[in-house]
């Protein structure tokens, strides 16, 4: 017979989930009541309110899906496009990518503007397609891409959307709480975003954001939703309004790590997040190159959460991510497609984000890069990043 | 700024969630570490196994979906129906109802056999509608109806199925844990279930297995799974197999809860377990009934893990419901569609299965009652279950 699973201790510098701390862990073990609770109610109120000063927006329809950042995705999707929709994405990474699967299961007639890997969506190329297609109904595209590092300019994008009588779908999933994500201030209509990234709390969970724009498209659909589950119609009925109809069981206890972390957020102020993730960021990528890493991403474009950059020559992937897990216990992340081999992506983000896993990062990564060439000072990530916090 | 929200401590005796153990929340809240950290992925085949035990099944395509028990359901209606085909719906409550709205959704030519709320499913009305309609490719019910208490005959449906070349889809949300499902002994195809009902999991799952046939369906499909979230050729990359590829983020910490939960079902023994559902349902039963109570569905069909028993004559619903919970912190369900008002729905589910939770309920319950009526004695329920344990 099993026994029970004990975890090991690990510093999450992947790409997600990042370290959760204790006190949303305290957060997320306490006694479960019902989801239609008064007190779990009141409870869902304040964290609507927290999502909403999160993401920047007065959106009423401001909510966390009960299910992962794909399924907030998915949630975009099936319910602001209905078959034959004509749907631009851009894709500059696997989650545009993986945007243009959910519409094309929607039935959409999917319009792809692709950008290499590692660069911004360029907003002129998205010019281009929305002239050559006033049909289309819905931009889609990822401010933060996880598989890249790449940030997109989000604000001249939605307001692309916006001239050309689209509806803009936008990926938030590592965004949210690392770098500004202004729902309001963008004129986003439909964002959705994970809460393992950023915000620090478990995976499972995916706060989505819906302007009156969305709302009204949601609202004149020809037939329903192609997914039950996600039908925002059924799921407003619990979330909003006095009535607070069953649709789902909602996930109590992540919910009130969500409210948690929200919190957290709140205390510390976005601008405070914002500014401690450009901070450690600066450090660790003094670090980095100090041992003779290269980012993927130019700099104006970098998310400091996400920092993509080359596996250096000589060195096995596979075999450093594994001893760093057995003799660091850190976790940092592979490529994807075709980043696999090529590439790591090491997380800074929300409760991750902090002095002492920068070091322990460069330390670890100093030790084995130096173990395999000697040109390498072992310590001169450390130095470095210890200079960068000093000049700060 | 809102708190740090602290929930009451409640015993929960409604449709679910139920009571869930301090050793299942602590599980909850160990540390988080990566979906694909190796120590995560043994955690995982150990799920598995466990979960194979729980459904009895030897099915390898076995697995927790990402969401709660809707999901479930949802997880099946879109990897087995593909737009035109014809779908057999028995409904006899609200979650027959659910299945119906899946299918269509999907596309299929859905035809609803009706029975009457509180009533099993009709093993004839079905083989009438099976010979009426030898197109159908899948039969699909509700095993244990969360919305009236009413167990069906799993077993004789799915044996109709089989018979008339059709897969099975069996909800089976409130049943497992609490009273035999026998996955490989019916030959059922698909079946969904949840965490937070007999498991005494937090909700946010959804536990399903395909067999064998289910899974020749999926294969042989013609277009893909209208959800990509919920497409289990793509999940079953990350569950199954060696490579383990990403397809999202679990959540990994209800994992490590459900993990711990199915622990504690497999130490006590499925069968222990079913007899524990048993014996407080007929102690609770014998009390209810004392207080002058009657039962919604006839004894050989009653779920011993949810009593659906109507409300007595001068008693409010929503005030006593509301009573329960500020006096006694218990919470009992209300009756849904047109059992609301009428009905309330008492849950004996995993943990919650128990003899204080008896007496609490029926001692909270005794003293409401016994107020309203002089003509019952607020003892008297107290009084009748302890005579069941006594006899038992």
């Amino acid at each position: 017979m099993p026994d029970s699973f004990i975890p090991p201790q690990r510093t999450l510098m992947g790409p997600g989930p990042s370290d959760v701390s204790d006190r949303v862990l305290a957060a997320l073990a306490r006694p479960t009541i019902g989801h239609l609770d008064p007190a779990f109610i009141t409870m869902m109120d304040e964290l609507k309110g927290l999502l909403q000063s999160a993401f920047r927006t007065r959106n009423a329809l401001t909510l966390p899906v009960s299910a992962p950042g794909s399924a907030g995705m998915e949630t975009c999707f099936v319910n602001l496009i209905e078959p034959g929709d004509t749907v631009i994405i851009a894709r500059n990474g696997v989650f545009g990518g993986r945007m243009q699967e959910n519409a094309d299961r929607c039935g959409a007639r999917t319009i792809t503007v692709d950008d290499e890997w590692g660069r911004p969506v360029d907003p002129d190329k998205i010019e281009d397609a929305l002239r050559a297609h006033p049909e289309a109904r819905i931009l889609a595209f990822v401010h933060a891409e996880t598989s890249t590092g790449a940030r997109s300019d989000a604000r001249a994008l939605c307001a692309l959307a916006t001239q050309y009588d689209c509806l803009s779908i936008v990926d938030a999933v590592t965004s949210l709480g690392g770098i500004d994500v202004d729902v309001d201030g963008w004129g986003a209509d439909a964002v959705y975003s994970g809460t393992q990234k950023c915000l620090s709390c478990v995976p499972g969970l995916s706060p989505v954001t819906f302007g009156d724009r969305a709302v009204a498209r949601i609202h004149a659909r020809r037939r329903k939703a192609q997914s039950w589950f996600l039908d925002l119609d059924l799921v407003m009925g619990y979330w909003g309004g006095e009535k607070r109809a069953y649709h789902h069981t909602a996930p109590v206890n992540a919910l009130y790590a969500l409210h948690e972390a929200l919190l957290i957020l709140h205390e510390e102020g976005l601008e405070n997040a914002w500014r401690r993730h450009a901070l450690h960021h600066r450090a660790l990528a003094a670090g980095l190159e100090a041992l003779g890493m290269t980012f993927v991403v130019a700099p104006e474009w970098r998310l400091p959460q996400l920092n993509s950059v080359r596996i250096p020559a000589g060195l096995d992937d596979a075999a450093v991510r594994r001893r760093l897990l057995e003799e660091y216990s850190l976790e940092i992340g592979a490529g994807l497609g075709p980043f696999a081999g090529q590439v790591w992506r090491i997380g800074l983000m929300g409760h991750a984000c902090r002095r002492e896993n920068v070091r322990l990062c460069l330390q670890a990564l100093g030790h084995l890069i130096g173990e395999a060439d000697a040109a390498i000072d072992a310590d001169a990530g450390i130095s470095a990043a210890d200079a960068a916090y000093t000049a700060a």
